[in-house]
């Protein structure tokens, strides 16, 4: 794995690492880490990389690195930078001959978004889109009951995502993050809605299996003088009927990274919280609620295909993502043997995922502007 | 206290009488129970109530109670009926000297309410609409933390209310209070959005002391063949500029009763859930969030005013809505004797909370039905 | 119904009475309400008593009322007065031919415990020991469940109840349920086991259908000065070789009334909160845990007995508190009117109750005193 | 890093190498990680172990690695073998001159952990036991609190571990894991308490900052059949004459590994559930219960120190894990280098731990077979 961003003191990036770790099976070999050449060189030591595959910008590592005999070249490259900054390495990777991971969304816009599917369409490889949440495995669980029928027909969908940490202008008070993500140049068409929305959005459509065909949204700049939407409400309508809601905000002052979701079909229904990821509220009309929890014996292969430990040693965030990278992994693996990967080793957002993503971001921006109520979802 | 409506098997009745009767300041006197006048007598026997005040319609009743002596004479007329049999009998009571409580919805149409509403005003009498979740005390104290100002200014209300009872058509299959509340001319315009979403909008205008100026309703029948809305959305704008989403469905499959309610401002916010009513979370910005409990020390008078027991003896909803009739019992006391009653004994819902959910009702249907995004809220 | 205790400003007196009122099928008749004239007086002309059915003390009361014709007089006493003043007047009323409620503890020590049951079985009449937790719909389906043997045979019980309210000296600044609960004269051989262990008791027994045939007790004075034990921790053994762990303690600072159980068998276990009592977790070898919920349609018919509302509607302390009272009402109607009480109307704890409760206490104390490890639990 | 034991299949090598691996720090480089050849073989290659690196025996591994120049030589030795097969790799590990990391409990008996303890004193090298537990944030900022008086003195100890998995005779079922756990030889002298019973120990004494000095042990062998206790009670006396209860059970159907801890001050308490770790109870007398969480600004530097990710993004058991091996790890690096590790660095249970759990185990054994109450904890 070579990075690209992802250098010291930024948050994502350290993620990542994590992540692409912790299961032994991947190895960071290079990175151009950050555009300050001495932040990158500083990185590339701490992360013990070789001198001479620290490189001072994503030109120059695709180029060498694509230039190396195949048993030492990278097998992908990992894409952190700002939302602006993933589409022209992203390209340039795929033409060289790597596959790629992106931090979401996958691009700044939609267009770049059918470029980059395009792109590996084209080329026969694998782009994975780190979308975090559907990778842990409770939602792996409701999506396999949802796919086995357990609630008959879905009906209604609730998904909140609530976050506080933009309640007041971070942004002016050296909050990097909240700086390039409240920057229209950096950040895209939306604030809140592209940073968690978007994942609200993903998750919606993994778990329930069904797509959005309709939107009404409400976008709103809370906190005066901010250049993005902070906060927003979505309506939504699926290719089913089902009808559901969608909110997004990170103006809730108090909460930390809330996300929610509430799935109901005509027999039960489910429930689970980001921040308790190891439960799975399973509901039945007129019969008692039962709560899966992750690790247990009576749970999905998809469910145990990606845990590591027993019910009660939690799982996290970081696990969650790890899931993402280790599908992606096998999958590369599988690839590069010359075998078909299972379906659990493909379990990883696509290309697709970022042109839904971008659809998303577009389709409720200018939602968000119209005075019509419903307006259709169009990727 | 007598009681119109409220025969043996209904299930509101049943409750009115024991929040009436809680704290021994009340006394049901006589009742015109039932239609039926079988089931009127029989109702009547159970409740111990004397034969000669065991009525068989309400005009029998309120004309021959009004006739007796003022010390023999009922203070209040409950009203328990459907909603289509609120509004006659409270005019008549009125009229003829008694003070009202009603169960909400208040009336079948927005003009009743407001007929209600200006009878009242002429006569000086007191109604009562029985907005429980308002009488919890933890709701009380949400309220006075909010009008304190301890979170700022509020930017964002969040209120849902699934339940999951009407998930099939069991309106068909015997239930008689599915039956007519899914039945327009018993039920008013709206199904779910009478039932459960006034009360989430009037919890909503209660706790944040906001006023809702425009809604975008998306109001839906789920399950094939009701004749109301069943599951309904609403996106919500405040006279402060603050915004808000309300979810009121019934067919939410696996659900009971799961009124919950989150209120941002500024400098933190609350959540409080209906099920587990005796704790309020209070959310800080970068402050650790804190458990308010009902019937601690800490709390505020008025929450103190609506609670019975000391921290950690569980109250709930009968309560919750004796409490409503104690405050109600109580202005009456006062008014009777002459005084002034306090800030306490007035807090319940009046008229005017009746006229705003009927407004509630009318202008969601209407712009359920509109292409237009948002509407005003007309009262 | 006459009261003994429970004049103004007395807690549990107040809790009684809205119990035994909540239904509508007891009415407050008599009481002596104080020791102190003036007290008793004002407290029953609050509470709309007749003026000539206040009386100045317990001797005056049990005569005068027996001396009324039967169809005016009262048919039990509820006694709510500190525990020293609970045998004297419930043996008279007895002897009067009153049936009796007790608050628990019901005497002082175990031998006037004896002799109460005695003279229960030689009146025919019947007593009542409000141990309100027993009372609780989510208890009642716990030991239902036991009892059909879901779980196999019982194998542990860990029950806690933690209070905090002792923590300090509070009762040397005023408060006058301390005081009393911490003087060994008013409140017997021990504080914390009396006041609160025998409840935890009497639940681990009523709910596992176990008795405790084997202690060891760790008794504590924790808050240097007070008169008697305000923390314990107690092993238990059981008549079928189960095990368990009860800890009752007044000065785990912060808890407000944190009574929980656990029972294990072999196939699975239960858990019950009485902070939130509408809860009971249903626990299975290799199953996901299930939700029980009071007020559904799933329950045992023993749970449904002592519920009032819908599940989602939450009922509490009070509600428990007056299933003790409805049982027991139930069960004087059917022995008056010449009827054999059915299982569910005499579901409340008796002078059985009472007496294992007493043994329970000086058990305790001895086995607290003891260097020898395990005591017989003697009765 | 080289392992010792945790071929393929078995759980807690895969755990520790995930740990070890988490940040990046450490490389796993060899490995004797079987009795077996074919699996220590097998097991080597998909870790990717260069083949020369993959032994067959502990012996052959600590005698080559040690011959191997400083600067490819390993830094330490995991030991991840059953209990009974601690004791001779570590003492030959540090008798080379290589640091150690071991699973608890360390030892077969106090004796050879002392003996462990005093090589470990004689050498100056570092050796870490993984009471994992103890490595959560919230775990942290729990001690922090207790350290900085903010509850005034600690009171009472309330710990509880259950779990469910040997509710069945399952070591006769093919279950590994539960055939050396309740096999004397491997294991020890006690099962449960050995097993889970020293977690929950050093855990109180680690928050608490007290030390256990008298037991009162009830120790059970639930299951018939089975060869060590599976179940256990103890009451605890502490230094500072707090009373405490320590509960470890492994037949407590229907539990996954539900560590609980609540500690009680004068001022105030604390609660902590290991599967719920991000979120610490922070209860005062009178106020309301703080919610602390995990990755909060408002933590201590404890707190922070070992946590890797905002809040609201949970952590688990692996990170508590990782977070041991990276205090270790840097030690290891500031002793290297030839520095003093900081305060933080040094927060990992070391041969004194060990010492003091296997104190523990022979403490409650022999409490557990005495008719005396109260027996001395000797060390």
């Amino acid at each position: 794995m070579g990075m690209i961003g992802g250098g010291k003191d930024a948050f994502i990036g350290a993620v990542h690492r994590i992540a692409a770790n912790m299961d032994g099976q991947i190895e960071l070999c290079c990175g151009a880490l950050s555009i300050h050449p001495e932040i990158a060189i500083e990185s590339g030591k701490m992360l013990f990389l070789p001198e001479d595959r620290i490189y001072m910008n994503y030109e120059e590592m695709i180029t060498k690195e694509s230039q190396l005999p195949p048993e030492k070249r990278i097998d992908f490259i990992t894409i952190v930078t700002p939302n602006f900054a993933h589409f022209a390495p992203a390209m340039m990777a795929l033409e060289h001959g790597f596959n790629v991971v992106i931090e979401k969304p996958i691009t700044l816009s939609l267009e770049e978004a059918k470029q980059l599917r395009q792109k590996v369409a084209e080329t026969g490889l694998t782009l994975c889109l780190t979308h975090t949440y559907s990778g842990y495995p409770m939602v792996k669980q409701a999506r396999q009951m949802v796919k086995e029928g357990k609630f008959g027909a879905i009906r209604k969908v609730m998904v909140e995502y609530p976050q506080g940490w933009l309640s007041t202008l971070t942004e002016r008070e050296g909050n990097a993050g909240a700086a390039w993500r409240t920057d229209p140049k950096k950040s895209g068409k939306s604030g809140s809605m592209g940073d968690i929305g978007t994942h609200a959005a993903q998750l919606t459509e993994y778990i329930s299996g069904l797509k959005i065909t309709k939107i009404c949204a409400d976008l709103n700049i809370v906190v005066p003088g901010r250049g993005l939407d902070d906060d927003g409400n979505v309506l939504l309508k699926f290719d089913n009927g089902a009808n559901g809601v969608l909110i997004a905000t990170q103006i809730a002052a108090g909460e930390e990274n809330a996300l929610k979701i509430k799935v109901y079909g005509e027999k039960g229904g489910l429930e689970w919280h980001q921040m308790e990821p190891n439960t799975l509220l399973v509901k039945w009309l007129n019969e008692p609620t039962q709560v899966y929890r992750a690790g247990s014996a009576y749970l999905s292969d998809a469910a145990k295909h990606n845990t590591r430990v027993p019910a009660g040693h939690p799982e996290g965030y970081l696990e969650a993502f790890a899931n993402i990278y280790r599908n992606f992994a096998q999958t590369l693996t599988a690839k590069i043997s010359g075998q078909q990967p299972s379906e659990y080793m493909l379990d990883f957002p696509t290309a697709e995922d970022g042109v839904r993503g971008m659809a998303f971001i577009e389709n409720v921006v200018a939602s968000g502007q119209s005075d019509q109520k419903w307006t259709d979802f169009i990727v």
